[in-house]
């Protein structure tokens, strides 16, 4: 029954697999590295969908292509993706880069690992247990548990969960039906994920109470206490706050939630992705929440302390690892060099504000309070005219423009939305540790350029 | 109240960062790709878990440390990691590495962005779409939907909830309460993320209904019809059979499911995690479903179709990029070179199956129609033994002390377990494409010599 074909001989050249490897990396280094965080280079290079479909010649065939081919197409990957890393990618909370988290994410992908047992992932096994000691320790919290998700949002959901099912256990066997209603209190100014959450959790949308905010996005205690509700993740967003002696006052009182989402993929740059899910519980609720003890990953007779295997815990089956990208880039920071750049974005975002202060044309959304800086560009033929019943409804016009011709012109990326009956506004976002107050600069000025017509 | 620190210079120094990043390179190079895939190095370098935390110094301390320390470091996580591309490595579905997989996800980290909007995915939007629509027209779909998931037991949860969504729209909002009570059916051997989703869902492990199946673990259409169920997602790991012309009969009739989950990570060595979740659906289920329309991310008013906006199908937020891995991969094997891997695994496990017939000693515990081998080692001193009361029961203690041995040997990693009232057995997987006849002759040679004394 075995193929008569000869299965003497490794399959590919691993000389051949070597020398691949490593002109891909030099193309990373040249066109990522060097050229993606130059700001002489543009940040993105726009094309139309059906254009770049043709550039990229996407259609998968059946005859294989010569390693000369594939490093055109990697250059090309590379080439028309948004350089996330660039000084001037203002537009999304992962901006900017991390040499260190980076080896360890390009280790992490050549290990290849699941962190599902201590059997296959010996060293992030431990080294999983070790980080996310450090980051509950920074909540405040001496003992307690935890995980890393895929994203804040799972996290998020996990979160909820485990608040069900740790008031009523029966929920796992026997499902919402067995249960009474539940209620989900959250702030008004919540992340989507809580909404998506419960209709996937199955407890629907409407089981959302929304607990009003003040101006800030705040919850108002006294509405919760009207409400009262459950202990609510914090915004992942925010985590890395902690490590700042100076601002870790913005969480104070987060020690006493019962569980934190902590993102370090955003403001720590430790790269997509990398989101602890923090808790306080002692009594191991992960493992008996989504424990199913299948027989063939979490043997029980085996040679080692199986609680070591935390694949239990999840409710996945493989995990990536995640953790060793923010262990070796804290080993090569250290704290110190992490709160350092916590401390530097709060510099920069504030002088942003006091430089945007000082030119006509821009206008605060409100004062910040942490690294996101929201603003409108007021174009010269709407300065003055605030009065103007149309005024508003023009203004919110004007965000989209200035981003397509950003983006077409390659120059910068910067996030905008509305909120609520404010129209579009800017949402400056400075997270990337290599900004400098000329980044700043040229933010404002570019946005003065692009809207001088306006 | 800017800072009055300096802020003009990048934080780091660029060439120091390409420094570190070169010879990051070039350990992965000389311990992972070539000693970790050497048959005469070891495939793990078992230390117990007190030990293993001694050597790694894994405390996060407040002072960083220079470059040559974090080298050392990275040198140890690989050493002590178990090397899942070794050929001796028969432990996982995952087992193997693909050079072209391999670089993908290395540009895939270092361009760092998520897999949400065109705007910041440009390239990774477009080639998802292509990836999915190859995948989709593998399993017999000429049109249908899809995305990629954080692993296999995430698609199957997906998968329930779309279904459950389509019956019942009013679950997104008003939550299982409002619904008739659902059953889950599936089948007796399915993989236990079943019943993880089933708790996670809100559906309670109750609700799955257990269908009756052959022994091999086939549901028995008769008990199904008898039960009558939802159409279930096949098994992530059988997918990629489909690319054989040979062997795609095993999946006759999945084209008539209504999902298919589906795992390159696995046989076609993608690497962790490339699942994909297809979708024969053309009604946009999938954004109806999971869509909450966040207006910061999810603008309307963007100058180009918002349609390419894939990330409110998903209930994450930020989504990693798994498309261009596999992409890649294919690129450069072409549908024939991925084809023939499928190939050379089903000969190879033929392979093993007639060696392990002609020894004493080794039993099959079915005849394998796939790539998975099921067997006992029965050591010398219970051969001829089946009789004896106790042999059941002494025969499932030899593989733990099997598995023991070869880990703390490095010589080989291989998977046992349980399976009713059947007790532990070797479970081997044939994945790897580098893998050989002679790869098979040693894992039967060395559990001979392994347990020789038992």
């Amino acid at each position: 029954m075995a193929d008569s074909k000869p299965l003497c001989s490794r399959d590919g050249d691993p000389m051949a697999a070597e020398a691949l490897l490593r002109d891909v990396f030099g193309i990373i280094v040249d066109e990522v590295i060097r050229k993606g965080t130059s700001a002489s280079e543009k940040v993105c290079e726009w094309k139309e969908p059906e254009e770049l479909k043709q550039l990229l010649d996407l259609e998968l065939r059946n005859q294989g292509e010569a390693s000369e081919q594939i490093l055109a197409r990697c250059r090309a990957v590379i080439r028309y993706s948004v350089k996330t890393c660039h000084p001037r990618f203002f537009n999304q909370l992962f901006s900017g880069w991390d040499p260190h988290a980076l080896a360890g994410r390009i280790v992490t992908e050549s290990l290849n690992t699941s962190q599902y047992t201590y059997e296959i992932a010996p060293v992030f096994v431990l080294m999983e247990e070790e980080v996310l000691k450090k980051l509950r320790a920074l909540v405040g919290w001496s003992s307690g548990d935890g995980v890393f998700c895929p994203g804040g949002s799972i996290s998020n959901m996990y979160a909820v969960n485990l608040a069900r099912y740790q008031r009523y256990p029966d929920c796992k066997q026997r499902g919402l039906r067995a249960l009474p209603p539940l209620a989900l209190f959250t702030s008004k100014e919540c992340h989507y994920s809580i909404k998506k959450g419960a209709a996937f959790l199955g407890l629907g949308t409407d089981s959302v109470r929304i607990v009003k905010t003040d101006e800030r996005g705040k919850m108002i205690p006294e509405d919760l206490e009207r409400q009262i509700g459950l202990a609510e993740a914090e915004a992942a967003w925010g985590g890395s706050v902690l490590l700042s002696q100076t601002h870790r006052h913005l969480l104070d009182g987060i020690q006493r939630a019962d569980s934190v989402a902590w993102n370090p993929h955003k403001l720590l740059t430790a790269g997509l992705q990398c989101s602890a899910l923090l808790l306080r519980d002692t009594s191991n609720l992960l493992r008996r929440c989504h424990g199913s003890q299948a027989s063939y990953l979490f043997q029980q007779d085996k040679f080692y302390d199986v609680a070591l295997d935390t694949g239990d815990k999840v409710v996945q089956c493989g995990r990536r690892v995640d953790c060793l990208k923010l262990w070796l880039m804290w080993k090569a920071q250290g704290g110190q060099g992490l709160e350092r750049r916590v401390d530097q974005a709060f510099a920069l975002a504030w002088y942003l504000v006091e430089e945007l202060k000082k030119r006509e044309g821009f206008e605060l959304v409100m004062e910040p309070e942490f690294v996101n800086v929201c603003f409108w560009f007021v174009p010269p033929s709407l300065r003055g005219r605030q009065k103007c019943p149309d005024y508003s409804e023009r203004l919110a016009k004007v965000a989209p423009v200035l981003k397509e011709r950003m983006v077409k012109a390659g120059s910068m990326m910067i996030g905008y939305q509305p909120h609520g009956t404010r129209g579009n506004f800017f949402r400056m976002v400075v997270a990337n540790p290599a900004l400098t107050r000329a980044d700043m600069d040229f933010l404002l000025n570019e946005l003065e350029r692009l809207g001088q017509d306006l």
